[in-house]
């Protein structure tokens, strides 16, 4: 057992990526301030003290959180979204690969940062600056296909679909399965075929 | 002072008042999970005990701070709204008002729905019920808004609205005041436009 103080940093990596899926789960669900050391100890059956040596504050496990957050979110919707040319086709594959990963439940709690934005969007610090980063980097690159695909206003267009996206999840997780995903399709199609120039 | 057991409803209904508006602004940023009495007594400046003589227990607290968040929401959004005409006009001033209470800010931290329905979509409840019963009727008024105004597909039409709503509440709490009120406006003229039938 290492002697130093603070996290001890050079733990089993697969040790730590089991804590952050469990983490990571229970923040889609719950949201990020309901993740303290101690739930996650129970949620993991681990030791507090355990824990302690991989993160060392609430704050870092959050922000490791997120992180791996972003990780999973772009290995499940932005990557195999990558297989499409730009524009048109790339926007199209991003929206239904979104879709898809909710379907899928990828995040046990649904959408990761649906459940995090309204928590952290009035608490400011580290924590909310890495989540409107990753909510930002997806707008702007709904934003980059947009605009490949030459519609007349790919911020407007960008905008929308991520709204579209956003509401889905709500209705979904409120109202259960019923036609949630089928509306967000059908509002992609709606915005994708409208908007273009 | 009541010597009954449990809260005393009898109390000045003036001083109920300015505790759950101080509730709601609270929860409209925070949460409601946020939201104990021991935290309300800060906000407000009261005692704990004369705070638990009007709400005996967290969830009865949450649940008075969701229906006067709904009697404020209604006061402020809907109610401006039944001047217009039923069908097209009423839809049209019934998401006017939705920005404009974000643009007045009617509510500290933003929409309130926005605040609490992904902190309580996984936690089964009354509170949770509370939420959904909420948004749901707000989603129902108007589908049947533009049933009225004899759009094709209401129920889609009210998903859509409902989204965009959400999403600008997002935009501005995560990026500042920038365009997200102007880019619901688009996107709600542009909606009413396509989709009539």
């Amino acid at each position: 057992m290492s002697t130093t103080a603070g996290p001890d940093r050079r733990a089993r990596p697969e040790t730590r990526a089991a804590i952050l899926g469990a983490a990571v789960d229970l923040a889609s669900a719950e949201g990020l301030e309901g993740l303290t050391i101690g739930r996650l100890a129970t949620e993991t059956g681990m030791s507090k003290s355990g824990l302690f040596r991989h993160f060392g504050s609430k704050e870092e496990l959050q922000l490791a959180t997120v992180e791996e957050a972003s990780r999973i979110f772009v290995a499940a919707v932005v990557e195999p979204a990558l297989r499409a040319t730009e524009g048109e086709e790339r926007l199209r594959a991003l929206c239904d690969r979104y879709i898809a990963h909710l379907e899928q439940q990828t995040f046990a709690g649904g959408c990761f940062w649906g459940a995090t934005t309204a928590e952290f969007d009035d608490r400011p610090g580290a924590v909310r600056d890495a989540i409107a980063g990753a909510y930002g980097a997806w707008t702007t690159e709904l934003a980059r296909q947009a605009r490949l695909a030459a519609d007349a206003d790919p911020e407007q267009l960008a905008f929308e679909l991520v709204s579209v996206a956003q509401g889905a999840n709500s209705r979904y997780r409120l109202f259960g399965d019923g036609d949630a995903f089928a509306r967000a399709r059908t509002a992609f199609e709606g915005l994708l075929a409208a908007q273009r120039s």
